[in-house]
C-alpha cells in the first residue's frame, strides 16, 4: 500500500524544527540536560486573561461559530490592528486555526496547481509545507548571512517571476533571521508586486517584536496596492500563546475574502472557547507588549553578544522576533546539531538548535546556518551560547 | 484582480448549510421566529465535565502541543475506541482540527491532484469542499430517498471505477440521509475496496447515534483490510461540543500516519485548551452517550411522524445520526426554502431546513429534496414539520 501515498504526501518534508527531537529525547533519557533553542515556543507566561475569558463566556453548548470566526473576535482585532495604523474593518478579518491556516486559505485562494509563489529564502519552514500540501511551487531569492540577510535587490527577484508566478510571500520581522525590513525593502517588494501583478502575502505575526526602537512596516501602510493584499496575522507569539491556535486572515479584496471564506466554511469554524480567550488577550495594550518586547531585546542581546565571540561564527545582530539565524564554521550544521545531543555536553548540559537548511527552497543551500530562538532568560541563553562555542571546538577538532 | 482567485477557490462551492443564512437571517430582522433545522448544531449542553477539564489543566504557558496531539488525549481515544471494539493505539490516532481537517488529511495522503475519490451521494456536503480544496475529483454514486437511501449495488461501483480512482470516502450513519449500513454493506464496500485497492476512508462520527436497538459497525470491524483504511472520528455530535473542534485521523498504515503527520506538522497542532476539554469528555462513558442516543430517537420519531403524513412527501425512517433526508413534492427545494424564509409564516413561525442538491456531485440531482437536522426538542420538531407542511400546501397552491 505504499504506492498508495500521494506525491504530494510524499514531497512535503518533515519539520525541520521537529525532525531532529528524537535525539534530544535520547540525550535527555542519558540524563543530558538540553537548552531548546530549537523550537519558536517562548517560556513566557500566558496572561491570566486567557482563562478569564475563557471562564467569563462558558456557554452552555460549546457551539460552531460563524465559520469567519465571532464577531467580537473580530471587531478587537480590527481595533488592534486600528493602534498599529492598520485600517481594517471586522469584515475584512477572518479568524483562522493559527497564521498557518491563514497562510494556507491564502495559497489557495490565489494559487492552482502548478502555480509559483516567489518567497525570500531563508523562511518560516512550514511555508514548505503548506505549499506542497497544495501543490504550489515556492520560487526562491535567496538572502545571505554575509549581510544580516537583507532582502535581495530588486534584479534578484526580476530573476525568477513566471508567468507562472502568482504571489509573493514573506515574513516581516523575519523568522528564521529576525531582520526587519526597512521602508525602501517593503518598497521593493511592493514595486515588485505591482509590476508584475502579484499578491502580496504578508505574514506580520512578529509585528511587535522589533528591537532599538525600530518600527514595524505593515503592508497595510502602502496606498494603492489594497486590493493585491492579504495580511497574515498571529497571537501565538505575540501573547505567548502558540496553543491557542487563533490567527488571522486580513483582506481588503472582497473576492479573496468570499472565496476563502468558502474554504472556511468547509472546515466550520475555529474553536469557540480558544476564540473567547484571545478576547481577552486582545484587551491587552502596549504596556504588555513592550514590555515582552524588552525581554525579547535582553535576550537578543545575551545570545548575539556570546554568539559574536566565537570564532568563525557569521552573525548579524537580529533587529526583531525572537530568533536568529548565523553560519557556523562546520560543513553541515544538522550533522554537527545531531553530534551535539549524541556526543557532547559540558557539566552534563548541551543545546540545540535548528539547522536552517530547512528553511530553504534551494537544495543544499543553508547547509552550514542554523536558527536559533531566543526563547529562554538571558542567562541561560549565554549559557547554551557558550556550550554551542565550546561544542564547535571540540567537534571541529575531532575530525 | 478577480482573476487572480485560483479555480479550485472558484470552483469551490459556498457551504449549501450556510449559504441561506442570509434569509434567515432578514427573516429574523421581520420578526419572525425561526426552526433552525439546516445546521447539525445540537441544542443539547455540552457536559460540564468539558469545562472542568480545561480549569483542571490550566498551565501557565499556553503551549503548543506534539502535532499528533496530547499523548493523554490519543491515549484516552484509544481506550473509548476500545469499548466499540476498535483496536487502535494511541500511536494510530492523530488528533485533528475537527473531523474536517482528518478528512483534509487523509485525502491529501492517498490523492493527487486530479485523483478521483468514489463517494455515495447525498454525501455531506463538505466533502466538496475539501476535495477542490486539495484539486481532488469526487465521483458519486447515487442513492435514492424512494429506498431509503440504501447502498447502491456494487455494480453501481464498479461503473465509476477509474485508474485515478484512489479511494472510497462515506460516512457511516450517514449524514444526510440517517442510514445506517448493515453489515453486508459494509461488506460491500469492502469487497469493493480490496478488489481495486482502494483506501477506504470512513467517517464514523455518528457511531453512538444508531436507533431501534441496531448496532454501529465500524470499517475496523472487517479484518484483512486494516492498511487500507484511515477512520475519521470527531467529538463535535457525540457530546454536543462542535465548538471544540477536536476530530481524530485513525490508520493502522504507519506510512499514511508518518505523511499525515508531516501535514500535521506543518499546522503545529490541534488548540492545547480544548485538547484538555476533550480529554475530559472522553471519560464519559456508554451511560452518557446511550442518553443522548434516546433523546435523539425521540426527536427522530417526532420528525418522522409529522414528515411522512404530509402528501406527497418521500421518506423513510431513519435509522441513525440526527438527520433525515426526504423527498418533497416541489421541483426546486432551494426555491421552496427561500420562499419559507422569505414569504411565509404561521402565527410569525416558519421552519428553515437545507436544500439536498448541494449534498451531491451529480449536476442537477436532489433538486427535491432536503436534510432536516433534528436538533430540537421533540414538540418544537413536531411544529416545525406541521408548519413544512403547510408551506408546501400553499407554496404549491401559489403557482
Amino acid at each position: 500500500m505504499v504506492s498508495k501515498i500521494s506525491k504530494r504526501a510524499l514531497e512535503t518534508p518533515a519539520s525541520p524544527i521537529r525532525r531532529l527531537v528524537p535525539y534530544a529525547d535520547e540525550a535527555k533519557k542519558r540524563g543530558i540536560q538540553i537548552y531548546y533553542l530549537n523550537i519558536g515556543q517562548p517560556d513566557i507566561k500566558t496572561p491570566k486573561v486567557w482563562y478569564e475569558y475563557i471562564e467569563k463566556y462558558k456557554p452552555e453548548v460549546v457551539a460552531y461559530t460563524h465559520s469567519q470566526g465571532l464577531l467580537e473576535l473580530r471587531e478587537a482585532f480590527s481595533k488592534y490592528y486600528e493602534r498599529h495604523n492598520i485600517h481594517v474593518t471586522a469584515d475584512e478579518i477572518m479568524v483562522t486555526n493559527g497564521g498557518s491556516e491563514a497562510i494556507m486559505f491564502a495559497l489557495g485562494v490565489v494559487c492552482d496547481p502548478g502555480d509559483e509563489v516567489v518567497t525570500i529564502e531563508p523562511f518560516y519552514a512550514n511555508y514548505l509545507g503548506f505549499a506542497s500540501y497544495l501543490n504550489v511551487k515556492l520560487v526562491p531569492v535567496t538572502a545571505h548571512p554575509e549581510d544580516g540577510y537583507r532582502l535581495p535587490p530588486m534584479s534578484e527577484f526580476e530573476k525568477v517571476v513566471s508567468p507562472k508566478t502568482k504571489a509573493i510571500l514573506f515574513s516581516n520581522p523575519s523568522n528564521p533571521t529576525g531582520t526587519v525590513y526597512t521602508y525602501e525593502e517593503m518598497k521593493t517588494i511592493v514595486e515588485f508586486a505591482k509590476k508584475h501583478d502579484l499578491v502580496i502575502i504578508s505574514d506580520e505575526v512578529y509585528r511587535e517584536f522589533t528591537f532599538d526602537g525600530r518600527k514595524h512596516i505593515s503592508i497595510f501602510h502602502f496606498e494603492g496596492i489594497e486590493q493585491q493584499v492579504i495580511m497574515v496575522d498571529s497571537i501565538s507569539k505575540r501573547y505567548s500563546a502558540c496553543g491557542a491556535r487563533i490567527g488571522t486572515f486580513v483582506t481588503k479584496n472582497k473576492e479573496f475574502y468570499k472565496n476563502a471564506l468558502k474554504f472556511a466554511q468547509a472546515r466550520l469554524c475555529p474553536a469557540e472557547t480558544t476564540q473567547f480567550g484571545a478576547i481577552g488577550l486582545l484587551t491587552l495594550g502596549e504596556d504588555y507588549t513592550n514590555s515582552v518586547r524588552d525581554e525579547y531585546q535582553k535576550r537578543r542581546d545575551a545570545t548575539y553578544e556570546s554568539l559574536k565571540e566565537i570564532p568563525g561564527v557569521v552573525v548579524h545582530k537580529p533587529e526583531g522576533a525572537f530568533y536568529l539565524s548565523a553560519k557556523l564554521p562546520v560543513e553541515n550544521a544538522e550533522d554537527f546539531i545531531i553530534w551535539m545531543l549524541k556526543e557532547f555536553n559540558v557539566d552534563g548540559k548541551t543545546t540545540m538548535v535548528s539547522p536552517l537548511s530547512g528553511f530553504y527552497a534551494t537544495p543544499g543551500a543553508g547547509m552550514s546556518e542554523i536558527r536559533i530562538a531566543y526563547v529562554l532568560e538571558a542567562d541561560k541563553l549565554a549559557d547554551a551560547v557558550k556550550i554551542l562555542g565550546e561544542g564547535i571546538k571540540v567537534y571541529n577538532s575531532r575530525k
